[in-house]
């Protein structure tokens, strides 16, 4: 049983782009369990774009990260030592324990999952927040209807590879924006998207137009800035919009619409939401998303980084699009 | 029985803004009523903001207005010959003649007004499209809890004012946006708004931040630019913005939006509409707006040019805010 928890703490806050300097990492001695509680060894490490939201100080839906605390996250880890009724050794959970090898907890906000038929990493991926973020947004926002097409920005990561795979089961036509032609090939060729316009390329207009002959009824957005635009100025009546993530936002630098006014022109309906305000979604989310991985439907790709130091440099690659797939940090 | 017809045509598209020269005045004899047609001479001429939109030859929610053809509008007049069994002379009629003198019709689209109670202009107004609009939005899209703040821009015109006394009806606070101290004392004395920001006195969002001491849970947006994005900056969680006009961005010049990642941050609900696609809800909002005028609970105030032929200056008044309450132009 190791007595040091190795933890990363945030410690600054961005000025503009986020740095490794913001992060410390720091080794903490693990108390002794106290009655009730849990220990988790850490397997896995979620990393996500909302958390550079909390690095900054400003108003949003969350609270702020405080400084000089564990950074938040999502982890998949094992229970090493219980004295709590609920869980026993060698269970495998699911928790919010953050950037560090060891998590305890009284078990609240702890569930136990089975690695049986889904491996445990993909409790943080397609089966778990950033699956029920994609099938939210297609479901119950975009809602497609057979023949229409939905653009899905970040389509070959943890939330979009989701959205569009789903989009194509609903029986929609499935269009992913993502940068660079490994990433579009992998898009297309196995999540099965009909196509996807390389936002690196220089012609994102000229080829989402190309890609969407027949405009776009739905839009899931991780991004924000240029594509979006592009996406607007494509839209259909009546489309609709789920705002998921403004990546291109989150340095503080504000990236305007350009074209608003085609929300009223198109009657577009635009609805940001954030997943866990809708928790009674989950189960079936997750319960259908699951059934998809175990049956190998519904594919998804991880990028993986070793060891907790390395979680600072694999979260701001993540940032600027270098992950392909749901970022991890495997810690074990 | 006067045998010419005096109409306005839209000539030419506007380069940038509108202007005079795009409409042209012409005398047409009339024709011989034919068997199942009904002639009414138009008593008033709608002037409405849309009309702008359909100058121009772009995407949009309607076809352009075509070229030499009388400009499109709503009318309000009296039936003066009828071949029609369900019209006769002496019938107060609402109808879309546009921009003449004289309408006729095989009787589809026109509607028989009781003026008893009701005066005939204001089925061009608050018991009429404006109405009508300003309901949907704020019924339907913004759907105000007693105690919530709701912004309306052009807060004085045919719509907005609706909108506003509308919201106080349903114990929300409401706020308006208006051009001039004139406008934001009626809305406050007349109209009994609970505040209302000048937007040409120069602290566009430190006034409505003042007025808005709890925040912004509804807007209804009429116009766009620096007021959209000083409202949007003041969105709590949870909020809805109706999307009705986007009079700042007519022109062809786009006006951004400036902090479109608040949609995601306060997760907001963005809808753009057009009353004429939601005419089943028409019956219901004329009914309590037509009751509410004629028991004087529900004001509106109307700017009247006279004469066919000041209809075009006073349309370009209108879209540059020079009009105080709905604007109609009086043809008889």
């Amino acid at each position: 049983m190791a007595e040091v928890n190795r933890q990363i703490l945030l410690v600054s806050r961005p000025q503009g782009a986020a740095s490794t300097d913001n992060f410390k990492l720091v080794e903490t001695p693990l108390a002794p369990l106290a009655d009730g509680e849990v220990r988790v060894r850490n397997h896995y490490l979620s990393l996500d774009p909302y958390m550079r939201g909390r690095m900054n100080d400003t108003k949003s839906y969350a609270a702020p990260q405080p400084l000089n605390e564990v950074m938040i996250g999502g982890t998949a880890g094992e229970v090493v030592e219980s004295k709590n009724a609920a869980f026993k050794a060698g269970d495998k959970v699911v928790g919010m324990f953050g950037w560090q090898e060891f998590g305890t907890s009284d078990g609240k906000g702890l569930q136990k999952v089975d690695d049986t038929h889904v491996p445990l990493s993909a409790y943080l991926g397609p089966v778990g927040m950033p699956g029920a973020t994609g099938w939210y947004g297609l479901n119950r926002i975009i809602a497609p209807k057979a023949g229409e097409t939905v653009v899905v920005s970040a389509a070959s990561g943890a939330v979009g590879s989701v959205v569009g795979q789903l989009a194509k089961l609903a029986g929609a036509r499935a269009v992913g924006i993502a940068g660079g032609a490994e990433k579009c090939r992998y898009v297309v060729e196995t999540l099965g998207f009909d196509a996807c316009v390389d936002y690196k390329a220089g012609n994102l207009y000229q080829d989402l137009k190309a890609a969407t002959p027949t405009g776009v009824d739905g839009c899931f957005e991780n991004v924000g800035g240029d594509g979006l635009d592009a996406t607007l100025a494509r839209m259909n009546a009546f489309g609709r919009i789920a705002v998921c993530g403004y990546i291109a936002g989150y340095d503080g630098v504000p990236v305007p619409l350009k074209h608003p006014s085609l929300i009223l022109t198109q009657r577009l309906l635009v609805q940001g939401f954030i997943i866990t305000e809708h928790l009674d979604v989950w189960p079936v989310a997750l319960k259908e998303l699951g059934t998809l991985v175990a049956q190998k439907k519904l594919h998804y790709r991880e990028s993986i980084a070793h060891g907790l130091e390395n979680a600072p440099e694999a979260f701001l690659g993540m940032l600027k699009g270098r992950n392909f797939g749901k970022q991890l940090v495997k810690l074990i």
